[in-house]
């Protein structure tokens, strides 16, 4: 039986700096597509993705043209919005680098839901930068009339910034193992899902204007479909410590334990390597193995010659 | 066995008229949510829709916003963003409706490549007008900026206009079925499905910038899953002859010869209620049922006791 992995792909996976045309971000996907061509004949994969560029233009677009005729979507909408445009990039980019080798193989993506737990304190202290920046003023005038937080961002003006509740659940989880169980390539819970809640009595849906991250989200993915491995796939072949300094040493192995450790003397930034160190973790703590790596060294990766590769 | 009914939901069906909120639009999915959950006790469930006034806005946020920095998706890929967000509109719909009866039941929207023929006629006669509208100037030179085609659209004003080829294939026709057989209720095909051909040579999949009609590609979708019925839901219960005149008769069950045999007399309107009647007569040609009806007709339709039945 093959291995079952999930991917997540970091935005630098599907978008050079500044490339942001529809065609030059096929092109990425191109890349990924044919990478994950290379592994489906030993791994079955499922590809969880960032959408950070990308659902940011889609809000830039989105409020900068609202109007009463055609008024800008929110948050939770522009995130199925992006799940649509990206899944449909990488689903048609593994299906050409399958076509390029003379094969067909089934790819699909599914728009995904994730739950998060309204009581989850990140409701209390939102604290994630989205869409476009302003001048003070017409920040806090669209915070009173769309009831946004709005906060200044490291001196480059305001934005919105928003909740980054935990995921907990996945609502398509059981239709994405089925397809899985069908020898279907999966593209889930893009850009971290779709944050929705359930309401307390009748246990509805409800969208939710939040970010997940997509490292939390893919991990979720990962146990939820019980893979056996979870790659989070960054910009660089391994963990480091003292990145980018004279004393930089590259993490190979190591356990879950002892990566905590090392998150604990602050090694790990927030909003870079952190998210990816605590997904990573996570999983293997429940008895899998977390690695952490770049493109270029994922299949040396998943036969332990290379990246960072975290086990319990 | 269940039967397999695949519906076509219309603009209508998902959006009232001039309500175009994200919150607005839910509401509908609610109604519509309500009716297929009652459904699904009784059959096998796909659903497929239309995206009409969801893509137009999308389009005139993307290009009334476009810059550098963020520029505008083109209509491929806007396809694709509103598969996303319908597809997660209506999913939550159906599993709220589940909720509300104290069940749970599996939904998954599918975001798909339809494929069609890049010989079809359609790209040398662009018909299909999208987006916003420009003054006579303005669209001439977007169309030589960007290649389009530009027509004046019934003394209202100039528009892009697009090619509507005719649907050939689903790329994610097998993922599809596989979910079916599963028991998941599937979206799938959304907006005619994000347009795709294949490259001469390798076979390659390559978007392409056209509106597949959603009724062809929800009966193309209806063959390829091997559906019993296909029903295209619209805002009337019936097809009528003579509509809206005092000589008004309503169709109830017909044989799609006869079918053809009043579309020759020119009965059906183009861009109204012909590619409709095409697209159950298709069906029924080759042995299902087709059914032309409205949501609340659709129950009673499914047993023969509503709506314009056809067969072959």
């Amino acid at each position: 039986m093959k291995k079952r992995v999930v991917l997540a792909l970091g935005g630098n996976a599907l978008q050079k700096k500044g490339e942001t045309t529809a065609e030059a971000q096929k092109q990425v996907a191109k890349q990924v597509g044919e990478m994950i061509a290379e592994l489906a004949s030993d791994y079955e994969i499922v590809v969880a993705h960032g959408n950070g560029p990308q659902v940011g233009n889609i809000l830039i677009h989105e409020e900068a043209a609202s109007t009463k005729e055609a008024p800008a979507m929110p948050l939770e909408t522009a995130v199925a919005m992006s799940q649509g445009q990206i899944g449909y990039w990488l689903t048609q980019a593994i299906n050409n680098a399958f076509a390029k080798k003379g094969k067909r193989k089934k790819v699909a993506t599914v728009v995904s839901q994730v739950v998060v737990d309204k009581n989850d304190s990140a409701f209390k202290n939102p604290t994630k930068p989205i869409g476009q920046f302003y001048s003070e003023k017409e920040a806090k005038t669209l915070a009173k009339k769309n009831g946004w937080t709005v906060k200044e961002d490291a001196g480059r003006g305001w934005r919105r910034v928003v909740p980054s509740p935990k995921p907990v659940d996945i609502v398509e989880k059981k239709a994405i193992s089925e397809l899985m169980h069908d020898g279907v390539i999966v593209i889930a819970a893009g850009g971290g899902g779709i944050p929705v809640y359930r309401t307390k009595v009748l246990k509805r849906l409800k969208g939710v204007d939040a970010v997940i991250d997509k490292d939390y989200a893919a991990e979720k993915l990962a146990e939820l479909v019980k893979a056996d491995v979870f790659v989070s796939v960054t910009a660089v072949p391994n963990v480091y410590l003292n990145y980018g300094t004279s004393e930089q040493s590259a993490i190979s192995k190591i356990t879950a334990k002892e990566m905590d450790g090392l998150k604990k003397f602050g090694y790990f930034k927030a909003g870079s390597m952190l998210p990816k160190v605590e997904a990573v973790v996570a999983f293997a703590k429940k008895g899998g193995t977390g690695i952490i790596t770049d493109i270029k060294n994922l299949k040396n990766a998943l036969v332990g010659k290379a990246g960072t590769i975290v086990r319990k």
